[in-house]
């Protein structure tokens, strides 16, 4: 048995294992009884041109809508999204160097192993989502881990302390799975500031990837600072999984900057690394479904909303809150240093909120909004709860 | 870049090299005048439950249906396909025990990344399909292969001599692609009886993977043995790109015999190794398709027919040919030592035929019949003028 899986297979994340429990305790004493603010599963459903579309394609010909499509994709659904990309961001892609993928995740992976040898640094920047560790790891890379500031944005010295010749890829997740941040423009040229110096001084591309699932899950309106625009040695992971609450469908793409001196080898290395991690080509359906509905959404002014009500709560009852500009998640400052046992102190409230530890920054929780309104007014009087168990009247 | 993965991306394999000339040949010539038997994309459409299927899901509730499943998909779902394979096979499988996939070649991957360490032995029988072997090198296996029969059955000599304690895994495809070749019971109990011997001498698992895409394309009547039948350490990939013409959705399962020694600990390898390979869970749509299709089949007599009229034709030419009890491949000897210069003599009358070399056989060339009736018929004159041109009249 291959130890290192065994070891992923046997430690489910802290966030499955709460689920788990929120699973069993809804049985217990209803579901309605039980706040879950664990995971991050969309709960606005997919709009309407969705379900059009896919039955629209259903009554084509089988053959031609279940067929197997070259590795990267069919090329005129890659084309869409180029231009798609390219008049929203004022981008300049290339549809043949776009790959679609079976979701974010097959993304991610395929990027690192493209990129990776062994030994390898993978820059994270905390709070990050978990498993980009489990697929650095995986591609025998090693995960170095930049620190955070006050606002849980990165602390730029700190990145430049810790890169080295050995860094070969940063990933970056704006907004921000755990933690609801956002990197404006602002952030986005510090960073790739750094990067194009540290670039000269090596003499070697050093990959900056965006992973992008809630990118259009932003509420203040923010221009979205799409990195391509930004550096050259830039790569686009996305997934249609938030934005059009398809979670469970595996569609999504990898968009590599076209404009690099390593343009070919890079896309060469991704179907390179697609393939030997088993991935012949994204479903075919809904490769076929996507130009149909590119730059549609489910109704994303259901998270805000939530996001605005919870906020508020949270606030008025006294807890600190990062404030989140998008995504689905909020950190909330736990009220004692270890949040693995302030997490446990909030399920005898019947409150669960992940620790923030596994997401590599300590003494916060994830609060997760992805929950009906129903949750967030009903579970207010139960934060309340546990903050005067901590704070008193 | 990853320098294994770069090569993979820029060496396409030999067939996909042969498609891409045919599909440009074909815009120079016409679709009609080009013989392509190079790739084996299902032809004969799904059955229309699958179209009505998938039309009534999606007229359910949104959420539901495209939400993220438990990674090892959904237990309902899991359970149907073990009551299914248990009724059809006599087989006692169990539902918590099986993997769903997005296809075969992710539920290969998976196994062998849960099995293997690095340097451990993976065993392939030639003729093989060509991914077992870099889906083995990702994993930083050791690739050996068993020699054939003059039936292009596994010598089992050349398999004893060869086993050792480093062996941990042996992978064999029947109905064989690129062969047609079928392994009966008898060659099942041979196989399986070596095996029992070798894990007694060195007191370890050896386990035995059944690749099945093309377990209902058999076209003799014969009972398919199902590999947990027969042995302890057995594991089953499907996939329902064959059986129900559906190669572009990404739809498989892996099926692990759940009455071993290591049960628990394979299955959590496997989860450990669909997660860090970045497989969050099947497509959520097609799961829910799933206990609605299982034992349903695209019109299969389809193949047969080709079969039958292609290996008559060549026979009556005067070629050599394996008689393929199944799938949709069969093997001709080639008619000179070089299969690569008789594939490239073949393309001279537009009859494209893979090299066997890179299926681990030498001296013949794969002739996929998952084509028109037309192309067989058509291509008689052309396989009769390159048999003339190696053998006179």
């Amino acid at each position: 048995m291959n130890k290192q899986n065994l070891d992923y297979g046997k430690a489910p994340s802290a966030i499955r294992q709460l689920t788990e429990y929120g699973r069993k305790r809804k049985l217990e004493i209803g579901e309605e009884n039980v706040f879950d603010f664990s995971i991050g599963n969309p709960n606005t459903p997919a709009p309407n041109q969705v379900k059009d579309t896919l039955i629209n394609l259903l009554n084509e010909d089988p053959i031609k809508i279940h067929s197997y499509t070259s590795s990267p994709g069919n090329i005129d659904v890659r084309n869409s999204v180029a231009t798609y990309l390219n008049k929203t961001y004022q981008a300049s892609l290339d549809g043949n160097y776009i790959y679609l993928t079976c979701g974010a995740a097959a993304g991610l992976a395929i990027v690192i192993n493209a990129i990776i040898n062994e030994g390898d640094e993978v820059f994270l920047f905390a709070p990050y989502f978990i498993e980009y560790k489990v697929f650095t790891e995986h591609a025998k890379g090693k995960v170095v881990v930049v620190n955070h500031d006050q606002n849980l944005l990165p602390d730029f010295d700190d990145l430049k302390a810790k890169i080295s010749a050995k860094t070969k890829l940063l990933i970056y997740n704006s907004p921000n799975n755990p933690s609801g941040v956002f990197y404006d423009e602002e952030v986005i040229k510090t960073l790739t500031g750094i990067l194009k110096e540290k670039e000269e001084e090596y003499g070697e591309p050093i990959f900056l990837l965006s992973d992008e699932p809630y990118r259009e899950l932003l509420y203040e309106g923010e221009k979205y600072p799409f990195i391509t625009n930004y550096y050259e040695h830039s790569i686009v992971t996305y997934s249609f999984s938030k934005s059009l609450s398809l979670p469970g469908e595996r569609i999504g793409y990898i968009a590599i900057n076209p404009h690099q001196d390593v343009t070919t080898d890079l896309f060469y290395a991704i179907c390179g690394a697609g393939r030997a991690l088993g991935y012949i080509a994204a479903p075919s359906l809904f490769q076929h479904m996507t130009p149909h509905v590119l730059g549609l959404t489910s109704d994303l002014n259901f998270y805000k909303k939530n996001r605005d009500l919870l906020y508020q709560n949270l606030k008025e009852i006294g807890y600190e809150v990062i404030y989140p500009r998008g995504a689905f998640y909020m950190m909330v400052k736990s009220l004692e240093d270890d949040a693995y046992k302030f997490s446990e102190a909030a399920k005898e409230y019947e409150l669960l909120l992940v620790p923030s530890d596994p997401f590599g920054v300590k003494g916060y929780v994830r609060v997760c909004y992805a929950v009906s309104e129903k949750t967030i007014i009903n579970s207010k009087e139960a934060f309340r709860k546990l903050y005067q168990r901590y704070k008193g009247e």
